[in-house]
């Protein structure tokens, strides 16, 4: 399989990060966004919506958005499961997977996309909204550190795609200088281990 | 179960299109969003980050995000699955589920949000920023178009989620006057045979 990827966006590094504990191998190409090479036609006839990352199957299937990738991954490997193995198990880390990523991950790249206006040739920033959602993601952290104060992980006792999801937009939020601070002590201890873990490098 | 519902919301509607298509019978408890019912601390008990739909199970466990709770019902229910049988049919829906929910409702929901104002008690509303979440809603349509040319529903052969999320991102744009108009004949030859679901009026 070969992953169409990029080094700095965060939803490649989510599939990186899966591949990564999931120890599947993997051919990659990298797109560089600011010139526009997912703008170009033959890598929209793979994903018509223009955006990184893409898997394609061997067998020439091209599957696009971060959480069906994701999945798909964990179900076809061998390894423990990132996405739980029981109905309500899945629920719960479901849900807290989807709340990081629309609560923690776009509003970061909401502050990104609109305060730098780093794709100003194909989109309209609007700087307000920018520092809008740097100001919606810091009021997400109440939450996760109310959450990690009773859990080792964000879904519970176990890793899951959860941590992933939230480690990826944390880090990428620093490029608009949005930090978890020192008020945040549950995030903070979460934050060091996932640092331990081999796929944080991916 | 019981469901927090709303009868406005187009997330909900996502839960109770789910609930209709299943023949799952639940209570419900309506909350008046204008009104910041969600806001009360009751109901964030339930779910922290204040938002419907909210299902709860008959053990007290509350799930909240519309896809966790989708995908929770689709696998507890024995009706035929709205997220496919396969790893590879499963990333299909997938995909397409979360292409009709960042690209189709959000923008929906931002137009919503930030154009009419209607929260702004509690969140500022950029109102260039409405504006132009309701041209990404727009831009989105071609590729649904093309999509929908070439495939029964959305996700393929069969109905799934991803059509679930899609006619309830395209009924509430209308509240903002987003409409898809003619030029997207197969849209509209999909969006009559949603019509014609008894879970539709859900």
């Amino acid at each position: 399989m070969k992953l169409y990827d990029n080094p700095h966006a965060p939803n490649p590094r989510r599939v990186r990060m899966v591949l990564a504990e999931k120890g599947i191998t993997y051919d990659r190409e990298e797109l560089d966004l600011g010139a526009g090479d997912n703008l170009k036609e033959e890598f929209c006839a793979k994903n018509p919506f223009a955006k990184v990352p893409v898997l394609e199957l061997d067998d020439g299937l091209c599957l696009s958005e971060t959480p069906a990738i994701c999945r798909y991954l964990d179900e076809v490997s061998d390894e423990g499961s990132l996405f739980g193995t029981t109905p309500k198990e899945r629920a719960i880390i479901d849900m807290w997977e989807h709340r990081m990523e629309s609560m923690v991950l776009y509003p970061a790249l909401f502050a990104f996309q609109h305060i730098t206006g780093f794709f100003k040739d194909r989109m309209t920033p609007v700087e307000d909204f920018g520092k809008e959602s740097a100001k919606n993601f810091m009021k997400s952290l109440p939450v996760l550190d109310a959450q990690l104060a009773n859990n080792e992980w964000i879904a519970g006792s176990q890793f899951s795609i959860a941590d992933i999801t939230a480690i990826c937009a944390i880090d990428f939020a620093r490029i608009v200088k949005v930090r978890v601070g020192d008020e945040y002590p549950n995030i903070q201890r979460w934050y060091a281990a996932m640092k331990e873990r081999p796929s944080y490098a991916a």
